[in-house]
C-alpha cells in the first residue's frame, strides 16, 4: 500500500455561503476511497462562523483574565463565549470547548479571517460539516469519499501544533487493534490508533500555514477507508481524561 | 507537492546487532530528500534494548504500584527504571522517560519483543540512534536523507495513539512560521509546526501494528528536508509544560 497525499489548490478565498465542496472538486479528480482533508478555517468561513471582535461583549472575568494574560479582552471573551469549562490559564489559555475539545484559545483564530478585526470559531458541528462536504461532494462527482475536517492544535509535553481531525464523515476515526495478536502471537493490549488524526496529520504536510492549500487528498488508505466514524469518537470522555 | 508514504515490507525479525540500516536499503530504493521513519521496537531491538522480566528487581514502590493498577510487577519495576517522574498513575502509568519523553509505561513494550517475557525499553538516545542510521544510510547507498525514529504515543483529552517522533537526524524536527504573514498580511503568531510529528503520523498509517511494516519512507517533502532538527526540539522544557 503506497499512499499519496495531494494538495488541493487554487482554491478562492472562502466567503459565507460558498460551497467547499464545488470549489474543492473542480480543483481535482476525486477518486473512490479518497479521503478528502479540509482546513477548518474555510469551512467555518462558509459557514459564517466568523466574529468581529468590535461586537464581543466583555464579562468581567474575560476582563480579568485578559489583564492577566496581557491578550485584547475581546479576544478572551470570544474564546469564553467557545468555551465550556478553562482547563488552564497559564501563559496561554487552554479551554475545552462546546464540541468537546481541548485545545488552546477554544479554536478561536486571528489569522487568515479574510477580514481585520475578525476571527473564525470551530464549525459548530464538526461531525455534521464533514457528512454534509461529504454528501455534497458525492452529488457533485458521483465519487464515495472519506471527510476529515482538521485543525491544528498543541499537546502537552511536546512542542510545535500537530493537525487533528475535528470532524470525520465516511470513513473510521479510530481502528481498533484489540483482539488482534502481535507478530509472537500475544493478544495486542490498549492499541486503538486514532487514525483520522493521523490522516489530518500526514495533509498538515501538504498544506502548509501561510501558503493556501485549505485541502489535500490522502489517497490509496485501502481498507483504512471504510465504516463510519465521528471526530466526536476521538474526544476522550471526561470521566477517563487524567488531566483536567 | 505531492508526498508519497512507501511501506517498507519485507525485513526479517530484528535482532540485537543486526544492520537496520543494510536491510531497510535491501527492501527500497532510497532518493535524496527522502525521510526514513524507523519503528522504535526494531531499533531497541538492534541494540539490544530488550529486558527479561525474569531478571527484574522488584521494589517495594514498584510492587505497591502494580498491586494498585492490577499489573505485573516485574513490569511496573521495569517502567520505573526507565523513568524520572511519575506524572499520573490512576489507571494507566504516564511517567516521563529519561530521555524526557512523557508517554504511558516509559514506552516500555511487551508486544513484538520477539520472545516471551520479554519487553522492549525506548534506545537510550533516540537522537544518536537516527544519527547514526542516516549516517549508515548514507555510507550503503550514497543517498542523504533524514531519518525520524517513531512510536505511538496516547494523548491527552484524545482517544486513540498516534506515530510521534522520538528521534530526529537530517531534518528539521520544528518549522517556525513565526514572522511571517498570514494570507491577509497579519503576523502568524504561535506558528510552530511539529514536522517530524507529522511525518511520523504520515508513515504511521501504512506502518500499521500487526503487519510486519517497522518502517517507511516518506518521499516529497521537499524543503521540509532541511536543517538538522533533534527529536529533544520536540520535547517541551519542564518550565513551559503545565500539565506536570
Amino acid at each position: 500500500m503506497t499512499l499519496s497525499v495531494l494538495p488541493v489548490t487554487g482554491l478562492p478565498e472562502v466567503r459565507r455561503g460558498d460551497d467547499i465542496a464545488e470549489l474543492i472538486s473542480e480543483q481535482t479528480a476525486l477518486q473512490d476511497g479518497d479521503v478528502v482533508v479540509v482546513a477548518q478555517k474555510i469551512v467555518s468561513k462558509s459557514e459564517g462562523r466568523v466574529r468581529d471582535l468590535a461586537t464581543v461583549e466583555v464579562s468581567d472575568a474575560a476582563a480579568s483574565l485578559a489583564a492577566r494574560l496581557d491578550r485584547d479582552p475581546r479576544f478572551i471573551a470570544a474564546v469564553l463565549d467557545e468555551s465550556i469549562r478553562v482547563v488552564r490559564d497559564e501563559r496561554v489559555l487552554i479551554t475545552q470547548t462546546r464540541q468537546g475539545f481541548v485545545c488552546a484559545n477554544a479554536g478561536v483564530d486571528r489569522s487568515n479571517t479574510g477580514r481585520p478585526g475578525a476571527v473564525t470559531l470551530l464549525p459548530e458541528d464538526c461531525d455534521a460539516s464533514a457528512v454534509s462536504l461529504r454528501r455534497r461532494l458525492h452529488e457533485l462527482t458521483q465519487v464515495s469519499v472519506g471527510v476529515v475536517i482538521s485543525d491544528t492544535f498543541g499537546r502537552p509535553w511536546r512542542n510545535g501544533i500537530c493537525n487533528v481531525a475535528l470532524g470525520v464523515a465516511g470513513m473510521a476515526a479510530l481502528i481498533d487493534h484489540r483482539g488482534e495478536s502481535d507478530d509472537d502471537g500475544r493478544p495486542l493490549e490498549t492499541t486503538v490508533v486514532a487514525l483520522a488524526d493521523e490522516v489530518a496529520a500526514a495533509a498538515g504536510l501538504v498544506m502548509g500555514k501561510t501558503e493556501r492549500v485549505p485541502a489535500a487528498v490522502v489517497r490509496g488508505l485501502g481498507d483504512g477507508v471504510r465504516g463510519d466514524g465521528r471526530g466526536s469518537d476521538l474526544v476522550r470522555p471526561a470521566n477517563l481524561d487524567l488531566f483536567r
